[in-house]
């Protein structure tokens, strides 16, 4: 990597240099903390925006480059839909513009002009004819074209997906996982079957569970969600689910089967192999920056970040510790062994900065670099470096010859010590219960999961939100209802299901 | 490339079929006629924006790579802005608001609701107490962090690139040309000295020329802009453009020296390095999905698209002539010369439809592929295969062997012959006069490209413009304007420069 690249990422220097409030204390300030200080985002000038720095935006950009050869390996392509979508659009899916139309961005006019006291106003005679909505995803305007595009069975399956940003007016925000503006990807599928559909919603399921679980080492359970939790418009949605380092739950990911409520909406036929005329049927899913947020509140700690080394910026910083004298030296001894790490794929940092090691450990700390190779003069002498792990702080020296070797499989390690790590935890905080009592007991006082029975009706599903705050986060699909009963009503549990405050 | 990605872009059969008024006819039509029928792009359902289809996004992000890693080379970080700003902000600069004010989205509402006759409309107690804008271009929210990021010399320079989407509301659009949604990238980078802010303006500028003329294969001018023509805010703005096939000029990238225009505006101070205070430098440059349409109308003919092999989605399209019986022994003969070619990094699609060969031929002529590799059961005798360039209809039988090292070259040939082509009609088209009543004439009749003296004053620019709608493209770097005088003066030339009626 260029050594310019990392001298950027430095300017976080000033926050760094303070500690960070502790997990035990108040958690959302821990949050919001480490993200500022590790550089990661700010909040942008209109409420509830944010502004994803550069090495935020790079753990973005190492997660995206990751789901995005996933799609395209299982045959999706990328487009490009506008951001502006006719308000009339929204109300052609009735659950679809009740679950979007109290948080959306409207745009009215579209002209400036300075007033007679040389102030700027919206200019009245701009106002638009119909007004336009900010996409807050895009169903619409994505049926409203495969109308144009779907007109016979060989044009189907068709498989899309892009990159946006969307918009949505939310009243409480937090970096990364409630933001106005989120960068996500939406995938949108038309098919000539539903059962098609429903394979492409769970193949995208699977997807997600791979990218949250094998490289963001954050355990998901995945399954269905209850009816009152899915996504307005949606038959079905599936999606999955993560404990968060406070215990409660992060909606990490949700793949829709659409059914055929969009082709309906946007009256989107098929010419069937047989000549017969039918509706498509319609898969979308999505992932987004939140994926950011859960990272960082499934493995940080009161020093900061701990990233997992498959999507992290750096996975090697290099601490020399050197005065004028001998940095020449020093750096002689280095440029020959980095070479071989980062010929072997490895993303490496060094810095060379003139602050003192223990501010630099810190820094690094904070931003999660997996491992810290640390190099003074006496290990120049003794042909030896100072490896350092990030998730649990090990220490070992080891002969230089080694380190090309050593560091690929050390990463790995790491990597695997964090899904462990993180797994035991949502094990320890995953509680079965007896009681309805037990139950709010465990969610006032404990937090965690529970996995309890569930009767299937809206009736007790409401009853334990109103009285708990926890909601259905999903239908395991290992669930195992036999016997059960459910935990409000008493009666036959239809489901078994998890339990939890979320985000 | 997987196969599903192909199958994919397959869905503009039914336009394909169809051929595209000629050029000569209505070079217009031409244009949008070969967008729409090469499955680049479609108009979205708002006025003006645009929808980029699965091949057309495939070209854009072909280019963004390129140029994404050339400016990770040179030391620039991306980051990401918020797509909303306060409207106030825009007021911050006096020149920037008369630029943009006329064609900003102006956001006055967060809800809809449905009205006593179930219709959806605008929540009136939603209204923001102040209005956002939807970015036009980022630099007033980028400067307001900047102000909370920079404090010292430490902290500069900061190198930071957004690739990101911006709303111009423009009255006359045509697809990639001029489209009220776009997709581009925006540098915006903060210097220490005026100097250091000069040098990253031409850098840049240079990095411009470096991806049309090696990558785009669209030869461009390089130079200054009049002071008319500037951004609204730089102090210079520096430009790259290209002349299209209807002899009309493109500007294809803008690099702009801000000078302290913006750190003024958003008072944005550094501690030099000598204890002082002064203000920050500013550069910012954009290109945008713009570059597609400059593709297009470099190279593209009546037979559609010819697109430049390093930035061609598809760089050799198979098409097999085979029945269902000899399909088999036709597919056994190509695999392994195919899996040759892939693995010297060239992006072959196979097209097995069932479709006659003539109509694969003027698909794939329409989608621009540079290369088509034809086979048929003759060829697996004689073990050759057909080669046909898509730039000068070339066919030549080549030995089985032969292949992969005869088409990289084969590629490398097309890519310069399309530069060199595209730069003898730029000659060809551009024109010397020596009198105001040819430039006229030269400007209604010929059209193209006039280098002449201009005297520097905003009067002749103007009363040139009104006189034949040709502005001043650029003072091209190699400017000579001693013993020029200006073409509709006769004053003594300040400048030489290029005149041209542009898009």
């Amino acid at each position: 990597m260029n050594p310019v690249i990392s001298y950027l990422i430095l300017y976080d220097k000033l926050n760094v240099s303070k500690s960070v409030t502790p997990q035990s204390k108040d958690y959302a300030a821990w949050y919001t903390d480490v993200v500022t200080k590790a550089g990661l985002a700010d909040y942008g000038p209109v409420k509830g925006t944010m502004v994803i720095r550069p090495y935020g935006f790079a753990l973005w950009d190492n997660i995206k480059k990751i789901f995005d050869s996933m799609i395209k390996e299982t045959g999706h392509v990328n487009a490009y839909f506008p951001l502006l979508i006719p308000k009339s659009f929204l109300a052609q899916e009735a659950e679809h513009v009740e679950g979007f139309a109290k948080e959306c961005a409207v745009v009215t006019h579209t002209r400036l002009k300075l007033d007679e006291h040389n102030g700027l106003i919206v200019d009245p005679e701009s106002k638009l004819e119909e007004e336009v909505i900010i996409r807050p995803t895009s169903e619409t305007v994505i049926w409203s074209m495969y109308k144009k595009w779907i007109q016979s069975y060989r044009d189907l399956p068709l498989l899309i997906n892009q990159w946006a940003n969307v918009v949505r007016w939310e009243m409480r925000t937090r970096l990364f996982l409630r933001t106005t503006e989120f960068l996500w990807q939406e995938g949108h599928t038309a098919h000539a079957t539903g059962k098609e559909a429903e394979e492409e919603t769970l193949l995208i399921l699977e997807l997600y569970r791979q990218l949250a679980e094998d490289y963001l080492a954050m355990p998901v359970y995945t399954g269905l969600k209850s009816e009152s939790e899915k996504f307005a418009g949606a038959e079905q949605t599936y999606s999955i689910e993560a404990m968060m380092g406070d215990k409660r739950a992060l909606q990490a990911g949700t793949s829709h089967n659409l059914g055929q409520n969009f082709a309906r909406a946007f009256d989107v036929k098929f010419q069937t192999q047989d000549n017969k005329e039918e509706m498509v049927y319609a898969t979308s899913w999505g992932v987004s920056t939140r994926l950011v947020g859960g990272v960082i509140m499934t493995h940080g700690d009161d020093k900061g970040l701990k990233l997992p080394p498959k999507i992290a910026p750096y996975q090697v910083v290099v601490v020399p510790i050197f005065r004028d004298e001998n940095k020449q030296s020093i750096q002689d001894y280095l440029t020959p062994l980095l070479s071989d790490l980062r010929s072997a794929g490895v993303r490496v940092h060094e810095d060379w900065r003139k602050d003192s090691p223990g501010f630099k450990f810190n820094e690094w700390e904070m931003k999660g670099v997996p491992l810290r190779l640390e190099v003074g003069p006496k290990d120049v002498e003794n042909e030896k470096v100072v490896l350092v792990r990030r998730d649990n702080s090990e220490k070992q020296i080891i002969q230089k010859n080694k380190i090309a070797g050593l560091v690929p499989q050390c990463l790995d390690e790491i990597q695997t010590a964090l899904f462990k790590s993180a797994k035991a935890f949502r094990s320890e905080n995953t509680h079965t219960v007896t009681t309805y009592d037990e139950f709010k007991d465990v969610i006032a006082n404990q937090g965690g999961f529970i996995r309890c029975g569930w009767d299937g009706t809206e009736k007790s599903e409401i009853a334990i939100r109103e009285d708990t705050k926890a909601t259905i986060r999903v239908i395991p699909f290992d669930e195992n209802f036999k016997g059960l009963k459910c935990i409000y009503s008493g009666a036959p549990a239809r489901h078994e299901v998890i339990f939890a405050k979320a985000y």
